[in-house]
């Protein structure tokens, strides 16, 4: 395989379901769109022809089982999601569920079996657009899927019930969809970066450490609004020039700590005029850490300056919380082994935490899980410039071979 | 009048012209509408009964003349004007026209004669909220009024000749009313601070040294946008922590140059999402100030700063200007008489820059000009929480006689 033929066989699969879209213009392919739909049915199929027992479970994902030397085994979950963000790129989610396709189907054509079971999976609600809530299909499969959420509509009403009976999955059977704990060994996803750490390390692959845990802030400053010519500066109590020393220290305070980032992405300054001082200013913070007490940590330093900047500058601050989740550790032994299959095709892994989110999240509730990151192109992702190269996906398709190979339960 | 009777009558009058307004929820009295009439009419009555000669001009500015010891005499022309804002207070140039009603209906009311006239002006047009430029008044006074701006029309299609005309103006003869050079002494505007300096000061009276030139720049910071999760700090090139340092250089730059002010009243980032580090942010920036050249070198210094800013953060920056006005100097006789008057009423004259525009500034194209400021609660203006003391209204007033009475041409 080192004509690529590996990376070539990918890269072509993700070319061809890349054409399943809602929109024409471009590819959009929204959980049991009729997108959706066909892209499954295709993938269905190709499974099918890799020699893989193919079931679709009461959510729509599609599972596609390898048995191993003896019919029956405890599996390794390997696989990712086939939905995507409105104006995607071809790689997210779909990248895990083919190369984990694309590396059965190479064992299975030499007939070569492993001692556990391998089932591919094709999560179809990871990107959380349709519904109000997301992840149901790697929350299905750990069990820890409220059956209430399928009451929820799509902005046309349509709810996710309705819209599974259409795709073909039965929502009655949401409790059958549960993976027996025995019968789950690990979950292994692999999925592009989604941003810049491997390109700039100049390596293919990264193991990651954890799936960040996220806070979200939002922060009021209360000064006064004064007219831009007649407010003396010494007796402003501006509230835009506070929050701006408040981001400074948002900025500085994640830097100082290792894998802490913390962004303020929206900020509004009222009355919002050229010739008034702002009276108020709001702004977020997003702060993700693969360490839960570190984030905390430099929440709490944040949460520390802030207040004392509005105290120097005499303005009233508001903090509050509008969401928290902790961070999801990856498995030691799944990371090691990660580690040692990429050494095997001779690449330095690169460890990192993932800053976004993932279906690997909710599978930590089942078993052990880890993730396998691939180079993409300028860290760019959820929009149609989104790239990996062929290379690099013949790289990872041999770093998973070499690690089902090499996998011990 | 040490039983405050001046300020008495001055009061009663702001608050009985108040009364005209477009909206009866609050006060607005736009240029040429049917409150500004009402209140043009009632004004000129005053007038009348205070043995004043009235006229309209071309542009509907009311004046109200007081001959001095002969008739024909060189004049002082004293007064503001009497359009508001929407939502108005009370005092914001109304109270400039009724203080030299006031004073001069004092002066009348025992026959008392000066070596020159006095002309009571009120204008219509200083505001500038129903057509797109303004001070018409007081430049077509000055002798500096594009005809063509008589051209412009409002947002219900009215053009300023038309509304002239229903207001009983003749737009046509707008060259007559031009004031001779030689038939102006000077221009002296009494008007609310708008500020909060005297209120610090704990006096009532300030004199104005000149009016604020302004410039007004807006500022494009171009980093590059990215996830919130999964950008390492490191790796950013965060336009929104960019601005926010350049915002406080922006304060830093004012704060250190004496009569400097720099605001920066309103910022947007883009994309604008929790989750996305922020790859474009713009913001203004209004710089104003009593001296040209401490303007510019204030300018010159946030230029360099923020070019400083960007260059070390790696972020592309875009500066452009969108408009530039000079400062009025007044006069400096003007200013020692007004001090001397100031201080033959009990008071230490404050001297202090309008950071706001005024009449003045077309009027000093015409003669010698100066500002007399009184005192407003908490700096508040162009709001209906705008207020001045009773107090204050008759230190005004007893300032203004001593000013006039010792007014030498």
């Amino acid at each position: 395989m080192d004509d690529l033929g590996l990376g070539r066989r990918l890269m072509d699969r993700l070319e061809a379901l890349s054409r399943f879209s809602d929109d024409p213009e471009s590819l959009t392919r929204l959980y049991l769109s009729p997108s959706h739909k066909r892209a499954a049915d295709t993938l269905a199929g190709w499974m099918r022809e890799a020699g893989l027992d193919v079931r679709l479970d009461a959510v729509g994902t599609l599972i596609g089982r390898y048995e191993g030397t003896t019919p029956g085994l405890p599996a390794l979950l390997v696989g990712s999601h086939i939905d995507t963000v409105r104006q995607a790129g071809k790689y997210d989610g779909t990248l895990g569920v083919l190369a984990a396709l694309t590396g059965v189907e190479a064992l299975s054509q030499t007939g070569e079996r492993l001692p556990f079971a391998i089932e591919v999976i094709a999560f179809g609600d990871e990107e959380g657009v349709r519904f109000a809530s997301t992840l149901r299909g790697s929350r299905a499969l750990a069990g820890t899927l409220d059956a209430g959420t399928l009451d929820e509509r799509d902005a046309e009403g349509i709810s996710v019930r309705e819209a599974l009976r259409a795709f073909g999955a039965d929502p009655d059977l949401l409790a059958e969809a549960a993976v027996p704990r025995a019968a789950a060994l690990a979950f292994v996803e692999v999925h592009i970066e989604q941003g810049p750490v491997l390109e700039r390390m100049s390596q293919p692959i990264g193991v990651v450490t954890a799936i960040n845990g996220a806070r979200r802030l939002s922060v009021v400053v209360q000064g006064t609004a004064g007219h831009a010519g007649t407010s003396p500066m010494t007796m402003r109590r501006d509230s835009l020039a506070a929050a701006s020393e408040m981001i400074l220290a948002v900025e500085r305070c994640a830097t100082q700590s290792r894998d802490v980032v913390a962004t303020v992405g929206v900020i509004e300054a009222r009355p919002g005029a050229a010739n008034v001082v702002p009276g108020e200013t709001r702004f977020s913070i997003d702060a993700r850490a693969p360490d839960d007490a570190a984030r905390d940590a430099a929440v709490e330093r944040i949460e520390e300056a802030i207040e004392g900047i509005a105290a120097r500058r005499g303005l009233a601050v508001r903090i509050t919380q509008s969401h928290s989740a902790p961070a999801t550790a990856c498995d030691k032994r799944l990371i090691a082994s990660l580690d040692g299959a990429a050494r095997a095709a001779g690449y330095e892994p690169v460890h990192l935490p993932s800053g976004a989110g993932h279906d690997a999240m909710a599978m930590a509730a089942l078993c052990p899980v880890a993730m396998l990151f691939v180079r993409c192109a300028g860290g760019i992702s959820h929009h149609p410039a989104e790239a990996i190269s062929l290379k690099d996906a013949d790289a990872a398709m041999r770093v998973l071979l070499h690690f089902l190979r090499g996998y011990q339960s």
